[in-house]
């Protein structure tokens, strides 16, 4: 969609690099893309134009130019995503989309316990769906909470990169041991048996919003997804 | 959809009756229906036997039941709807299906100064669409308040009842006063002009949330729209 407003809106194919991973279903309130065109265009009306030829799903919150060399995928170097999980017995037709109803009570110092053990640099193999073919494996989490807001629990991962649907599988297995279906003291265990089948659930996607991206110099596009707070 | 679900659940036509309106596209977090039967079942498992059956764009946050003569619509003191604003030059993805994107500057007190001239017992046919066939076009207003929230503007808007469009027609109308496109001072006149065509734009749908009603005996069914706080 967005290559495609650019491609249209520059004249020429546009190639864009994403910062971070949103998968079907998956939000973005702070995602980064950035790429190269060697045409002439007044950029500081580029997110106007570009607003005005997206679908009404899909919108920039910001368009600017960069030194050469700046790649919105590989400058990277700190990805925030949040995880939203609804904890009440009956559904919400409102939240449905956005976020992910668990009507089983939740432990909440049970999931917080766990999620210390995830905290640090890791191979994270046991939390990967599609293993890369490069790069590994070892990620480093720098902050992971879990706390209650707005009648939800926010679940907020910052690391330096992610792997395929980790923060997903992380999700699911914090609510497991939330919910008293795993021990909240086995997941250093989980995470040294290097085997997806030793973690939980994938929890779905519409629970989870890349919420920023950090980048050196100090430009940060983090932005609270709009259930928890001021929105964007 | 309801009506579908609670006819199979119980085998026979069930009709519903509902205490406020939500057309196509509007939102509802406090929507109170009623209806009747005479078959036995155990009612307080009807919530979750109901919210299995429903799509997961609607759901039951409560059922009980109530004595005879009930009515969820004619028998409701006071209904309150709320309005989303999202007031800034770019659109939001996130936001675009739960509130009304204004990219113009708004002056917030003109808002507000031109909403005092609609609290009150007045004839309200300039801000209805379809001049309903029974009980006439008088409503009064109980209170009306728009204040800035989690980074959007919520109109709240409680009165004895509404007419067709008119939360949307009072939406649009004092939008246009804040916008500097319309004189807050002129309400006044509109009202009295008893003229549909005197008043504003009616606002989006998207913008819309039935969020309560209130009953003899003091229940209120009120649920904050998730986008400003807590959910339901």
């Amino acid at each position: 969609m967005l290559e495609a407003a650019l491609s249209r809106i520059f004249d020429e194919p546009v190639k864009i690099a994403g910062a971070g991973r949103t998968d079907s279903g998956v939000h973005a309130c702070g995602q980064v893309v950035s790429f190269e065109t060697a045409r002439a265009f007044p950029f500081d009306r580029l997110r106007i134009a570009l607003n005005s030829a997206l679908p009404r799903d899909l919108s920039v919150r910001e368009a600017t130019v960069v030194d050469a060399g700046f790649s919105a995928r590989f400058s990277a170097l700190e990805r925030s995503y949040v995880y939203a999980i609804l904890p009440q017995p009956e559904p919400s037709a409102l939240l449905a989309r956005w976020s992910y109803h668990v009507w089983l009570p939740i432990d909440l110092a049970a999931m917080q316990e766990a999620s210390r053990g995830l905290i640090g640099t890791f191979d994270f193999r046991s939390f990967c769906g599609v293993v890369p073919e490069f790069g590994g494996t070892i990620r480093t989490i720098r902050a992971l909470s879990i706390e209650p807001r707005a009648g939800l629990l926010r679940m907020h991962v910052v690391a330096d990169g992610f792997l395929h649907r980790m923060v997903r599988t992380i999700a699911g297995t914090l609510i497991e041991c939330g919910t008293g279906r795993r021990d909240p003291a086995g997941l250093a265990a989980i995470v040294e048996g290097r085997d997806r089948r030793g973690a939980g659930h994938t929890a779905p996607a519409q629970g989870l919003y890349l919420a920023g991206v950090r980048y050196a110099g100090g430009y940060d596009s983090y932005a609270e997804p709009p259930i928890f707070g001021a929105p964007r």
